[in-house]
């Protein structure tokens, strides 16, 4: 299978993507919705917002058509998760046929508590769909820096297809028939690193910051497989890879949010100044939500909730976290 | 059980649980092997060269007389794992019969491929055992920053009295039964701190590293469980925790040997250079071994060993890991 791949969404990893598609020398059509900012692009041929300096190749294109998009071979989804169910039911009006559809937003809805696959199939019906995900901080694929991903696809076949399509001297793709697995490590870690964002701006140290991580993890494993991922799936890249990738990255919008929280700075306040969307916010809601449905135990997560909903202060709730009695490792 | 606690070795650990017991009061007789550096800690009421600037509590004693210690209700031991059976075999001269003696020490001997309390057991007899271990760096628990740790004893009434005795406010102690399981987890980091280093300073970006780090993870597992320990555990405070910990930290002088490595300089240079002891070195030679014997696959262990003693450059290592055909992941 080869052809055209369209990418929707022009922040930091749809432009990495391009970039790296483009420089295989493969036809890329990048679409933002943005159309300002994608003039611009066109125009500089580089994204100055999102990941500056970074050239793309001549063979991505820009366009402000989303129906060149939905024409292509493979699809490719980069936008923020609450905006996946918008993008694909406008996707939809084009009845796109690509022979893959690969995800890479990371997030669970809120009230549905669906998946982004599952979001994108309810919109787009019958379309192959895949996963990509992992430790992959976007402005270190477009420095051509060594990074390993996650390729997850229910169909071998298209795992291995979509594999050779990605992979490139610095980026190798992994495969995994674990569609579920593989979205719910990386829907999950996000909070965790807020988590680790507020320890770190609370100055507790790398010992409590390892302490929570190990936590996180356990807890992304509980809620994880309560929702059908399979066990294994956690502790890959996709699990604990993208976990530490993101809790101790400076590179992570969602840790530096949550350092800003812990040095005593309002979420309202972070937000404003910042263009790039914290996944975190929107996710420690629908996965709390999820977690409750399922009878799932997520101390971490709920604290993390009370913090950006309730008004609690980050002291406040990693005090009441680390104060818990201690007791038998494995409870 | 109550009564004095001996600390045998005197470097930053064996000092940060003297000043954590000794501010809570308890009676603590400090020893090392090391007479010259004792007099000076004992001059000073510091340990200069290992933890600087911190006082000891007024209920700690500095002795250079080892049957202090053996004479003591707890015997905690300290020392790099390599001095661990010549010092138990000191210390068996005087019979002593604590209540219970802790290891800190994290190790596995070369050629027998025993666990350090396997070690202290054999010189020692019948005397209790148990381990305390986790993500601890110890300037970080002399500074009273939040910290988790494990307490590892078969006997589940002594691992209780060794949890109170250890436990701080910001001291929390988390307690298992899997003796086996909590020494390797610790045995094993350091090899992976000094891949993660090597990786730091060849400038490979935190994509590459936390990519590292989950290969780490499945090695360790895979290695700890062979040799006896239990799955659970390995994914809880003493395995990934303690991995994390020391893979993300400056404190780490494991990380920090790898990184000079991964800078071009010479392993010898390197540790002529620094005093502290890096426990990966010795450390990835015993734990391949017992690798080889238990025939577990370990590729990145592997790649360390090449480094340290084989001449191989840390980027060539690096290299041939990531250069590996990407496959399935669960492989």
């Amino acid at each position: 299978m080869s052809g055209r791949i369209g990418i929707l969404g022009a922040g930091s990893w749809g432009t990495a993507l391009a970039v790296l598609l483009g420089h295989a020398g493969r036809p890329v059509t990048l679409w933002g919705r943005d159309a300002a900012r994608l003039s611009r692009i066109k125009e500089l041929r580089r994204n100055e917002d999102y990941l500056p300096g970074v050239e793309l190749p001549g063979s991505v294109e820009v366009v402000e058509d989303l129906g060149r998009v939905a024409a292509a071979n493979w699809i490719v989804v980069t936008t923020p998760s609450a905006h996946v169910r918008g993008l694909a039911r406008r996707l939809a009006a084009f009845s796109p046929r690509p022979g893959l559809l690969v995800s890479c937003a990371k997030g669970i809805e809120l009230d549905s508590g669906l998946r982004m696959t599952e979001v994108i199939g309810q919109e787009l019906g019958d379309v192959p769909l895949a996963v990509l995900t992992g430790p992959n901080h976007a402005e270190e694929v477009a420095d051509r820096k060594a990074t390993a991903a996650v390729l997850a696809c229910a169909d071998e076949a298209l795992a291995l297809e979509a594999q050779g399509l990605f992979s490139a001297p610095w980026f190798r793709c992994y495969t995994t028939t674990d569609v579920a697995g593989a979205e719910w490590g990386g829907a999950s870690k996000n909070p965790y690193a807020l988590a680790a964002g507020m320890a770190a701006g609370l100055r507790l140290g790398d010992n409590a910051i390892a302490a929570l991580v190990t936590r996180a993890l356990a807890e992304m494993v509980r809620l994880g497989t309560a929702a059908g991922g399979r066990l294994e799936t956690f502790y890959g890249l996709s699990g604990v890879g993208d976990l530490v990738a993101t809790c101790y990255s400076r590179h992570s919008r969602n840790f530096r949010l949550g350092e800003q929280l812990g040095l005593g700075r309002e979420l309202a306040e972070v937000q404003a100044g910042s263009r790039m969307v914290a996944e975190g916010v929107p996710n420690t809601r629908s996965l709390r939500q999820t977690a409750r449905r399922l009878g799932a135990r997520t101390p971490l997560l709920d604290e993390v909730h009370a913090v950006l909903f309730e008004g609690k202060t980050p002291a406040g709730a990693l005090r009441d976290l680390l104060a818990r009695d201690p007791r038998p490792e494995a409870d």
